[in-house]
């Protein structure tokens, strides 16, 4: 098998050699109780980089939403979400089941919005009644995975606080790869996080850390998310060990999204030129690539293995639709690499 | 003020004088002890006149539902559900609350289907992939209560219950007013109930009893809802007290029904009638009448306070529809009278 | 068979001639509405005989204390509730279910009393530890069904109350028959529910009501009460139905409880002097009388058996203890009966 | 301050050079993708290791036993555990939060026990009566910290799996330091875990890791624990990083346990001779030595907190006893570092 361009997520991510060193070097602690200098300092440098009061370290982009919507949502209120987001798709209706959330889908806008109009009609017009669970939180996913990467503007963000003051609830960002939407609008993370009460990003995607997300809020709510932690099981013991390569990921990592981003381009824009391919090269803004296989012979599926077959790899991500996406593992070559073989493979199998 | 004409719903009938003497004549046990055999006797009927092996008394139809909805579904499972049913939005999340269930609200079709292609969508390509959380039921409400009382068709049902085999998935069916669908579909109730595994049905909308719901299916499936009716708080002790006139419910007043729907068309025939009025006649298919106002100087809130005042009671129903339901304490007069009213309210105002 | 004497609960309570007099009397409506006239009556008897702002109606005890313990605690905090408890065992672990509440049983003395001390060790000396629960609710039962009928004095329950006070968390009492302790210690029960945030009564034991429990506390705490009784599934519809009984029984039924409580100590003299019957005469201080079978031939499974076959019901209740409750339909002459019955009963045995 | 001696807990160990070595050489990959081959080294070695058909690698050991006892527990069943074990006291009561489970705490022996009678008293003699939360699962906690560290003997492990097998339910093992009693007994670890269906085993208490737990079962069951995983958040991507010194724990740090049971032995009789102290040397089985004071002057807080003045860490565990534990970070010459500060604290402040 030819080396492997490997397109299928960000999370593919292998830790840099500072991260390695930085994990040889950590002066760890026992993190449950509250004795890894490591982990504290990671949790202050995201604190701070995003504008926040404080932050803390969790095992997973999961467990950090999840804990964010226990500590915002009471027993029996509604999130209101995306229905196209990872935290109603991908995380196993975990509010549901531990935290007695109802969720409330939102149909999704091809940019990633949600439209105010369709959350204010989740709002009843008599709340006092009691058949009608109420909504808690509104939950925005920044940018949007299964849109294709897409950046939510800040005007739009400032839109749904003001949505969300009057309405009385808070809002709750996943911002998973938030660092990326903050490249690609060319901002502080922090201009884009205060518009959220609640933010999680995560280390091992981009960033390229190993293991972890965060959770950055009001000392308060933080408080809150650190008990949920614990009884989900989310307290680890030398943690350190995952915060120093995720405090490298935080100090190191964010700016060299740009390259990611360049090279989704140059990838969207080989595919679009390539026949039996469908894609959209506008939407690209971030380090995610959609498209579709509109082929005589060739089916997603049998593309999908074609291509592994040939070194490349990528997934398929929700209604047939085939998603690439560029991170620190992936050279500007390899996207070369890669619209040769998609090129070949189309053609061959046309011929 | 003029004498009611009460138009909001069909819960507001008043038991019968048959239902009354009942009351008086019930003999009495204790019936979380299982010793009242009046509430014996409704069970039975009510599984008879369904075509199930058993039938529980639950004090009200959200319970009905709540606790079917347990008893199907595992902790973490999905249910499917239409985005118009009472099941998601009249309930207050009780099933994500009491069972850890996720809700996957549907787009429900104007006459109250779910497409089966939207159901399928919910089933992932990768059931093993532990991020999904898997359906584990199909909810159908029948008629639909804000589609109109809409009926859903049996060819459809018979599309569903394959659907559902094949997934391996039961049915439940919300059927509230299932005895309207089966007046209008002119079928024994238990033509219609066959479809699904469970079924609930409601003793005090049309069928004019003052309190309670049954849940009928198999003898294994009614024995999970007894222990969930107890855990929920639904045991109740000499419920002949109420089973005695949902007794005289179930055997007396199914057939009457043909009067509320033939009411329902001569209130949608006159409201159509009305300038300033938009309904759709065609869709009155059981006893529930859905009307707009377009009208120069009333809206939808002050029309409902001008016909309170003039002794014609509806409500709003969602979106600012108005809705209208026919029962046993409507007669034909009375269907005119309202006509009466809602033509002299539109009239003066708009002069 | 010999004419039935039901010792096995005052849950068997018979609806006296009155209240269904008052059931055929009774103004109803939709309660749903909130537009039921005698449930409102009811509600507002309630609240006022036992000195609370608010009270609403409930299809059982088990809803009664599951929606109070739901209102008081947070998801994730511990109910602290005596081992021996009606809550505890005898209510399906719904507070875990629907709540996601922690019970923390703490031992019963034999009067039904929980030691301070007991309660003191479930605070934690680190509350912001994470890994504790946190107590959020001290629940008392009263009288105390499993410890015979033992009434909590009242200066007991002043202690809890400081205690509580001291510790700022709510109490709430399982007072399923308030009424049996308020007549035993001769005080108003508003004497006893002033030592609680909320407080559960029951219409269908000693009251004979045939169904239904209310729960008293402040406005704000029964509107969160309203709210779950919805999502539970104990919104009934024409719920004056059993509100007329219910209001009979509280206006008419609480004093005669005084002569159940003579039954009681009548019965349980006669036992004391039967050999092979062991009970502690002075523990009967309400309608509650246990004993045990220490008999050459009879167990307390025998000896249940056969006095049935003779026309005496009691029933085990934990332990291999027999539970005798007298109530509204056990006359004196019973009483005598019943003494007869098992003297002989017993006698025969050993001969 | 003089040089840490920190006896507070085991989870302090540091990492081993080993392991740090090992983090360097691992072959990563995204775990959640399935596709991290040093998790599944570590994964296959513990199932090996504990004769087991699976296991799965787990953030903490909370989370262990909380998807454990999901996978084994329905919603509103019963978990039987000791009431003095850490899934009771120190896991935040998650398995009510998230799996709607009941606990129902047995008195713990001080041997670390539970009384087969004691269990067999939760089995309710009626289960079909729906009044009675049912038990699905005993859980048993070998070692025993709060008992001291205590092995459960293999005979007493054998009693309670005949008496699981007779009730039908399963047996969870909280072995978080499963081979302190696999070396105390001197036997493989797999001769204890044959008692259970479940395990759940810490890499970072005294086998040094830096984080991590895994549960063992079969391959159905921790099928269903990997689901919980990801719901609750403990799926990780390049968690080869935590698994490589998972593994250097698995395969070397076991027997060396010996050396810390050694330690603690020496540790209790040096401080069951100085006055002031009380301790049970004859309860030292493992690496955990429970000690109270008794002295004029010090209270178990001055002495903590004068120890950690002069260099010397220990914890109160309850009820006022400090709890002292030997690990891989503390030496024999350590300990006798540790009794002499003792010696003189207690001796200066008697003057």
């Amino acid at each position: 098998m030819k080396p492997l361009i490997e397109l299928r997520s960000d999370t593919f991510t292998l830790p840099t050699s500072q991260m390695m060193d930085a994990i040889q070097g950590a002066v760890l602690g026992d993190d449950v109780y509250g004795e890894d200098p490591t982990v504290r300092q990671l949790e202050q440098e995201a604190a701070r980089k995003l504008g926040k009061e404080a932050a803390i370290l969790m095992p997973s982009g999961t467990m950090a939403n999840l804990a964010s919507l226990m500590a915002h949502c009471p027993r029996g209120s509604k999130v209101i979400v995306g229905n196209e987001t990872d935290i109603y798709i991908y995380e196993a209706g975990g509010a549901a089941v531990c935290g007695g959330i109802m969720y409330e889908p939102i149909p999704t806008q091809p940019d990633g919005r949600l439209g105010i109009a369709d959350m204010e009609r989740v709002f009843p017009l008599e709340p006092e009644d009691p058949q009608f669970a109420l909504p808690s939180l509104i939950c925005l996913e920044n940018p949007h995975n299964r849109m294709g990467g897409r950046v939510l503007p800040l005007s739009y963000l400032e839109e749904v606080r003001a949505f969300a003051n009057e309405k009385s609830v808070p809002v709750h960002m996943d911002g998973a790869r938030l660092f990326n939407a903050a490249v690609a609008l060319d901002v502080d993370a922090a201009e884009i996080a205060r518009y959220a009460d609640s933010v999680q990003i995560c280390l091992s995607k981009g960033l390229s850390a190993p293991i972890g997300s965060l959770v950055v809020g009001t000392e308060d709510f933080i408080q809150k998310v650190y008990r949920l932690r614990k009884m989900l099981g989310g307290g680890m013991r030398q943690a350190g060990i995952i915060a120093a390569p995720g405090l490298v990921a935080l100090q190191q990592m964010t700016d060299r999204l740009a390259v990611d981003h360049a090279n989704a381009l140059r990838l969207a824009r080989g595919l679009a030129e390539i026949p039996g391919i469908v894609t959209h090269v506008e939407d690209v803004e971030t380090n995610i690539v959609f498209f579709r296989i509109e082929h005589p012979v060739h089916t997603w599926q049998t593309f999908i293995e074609a291509a592994q077959a040939h070194g490349l790899r990528v997934a398929e991500l929700g209604h047939g639709r085939i998603r690439a996406v560029t991170h620190s593992g992936i050279e500007t070559a390899d996207i070369d690499k890669a619209l040769v073989i998609v090129r070949e493979l189309l053609q061959f199998q046309t011929v």
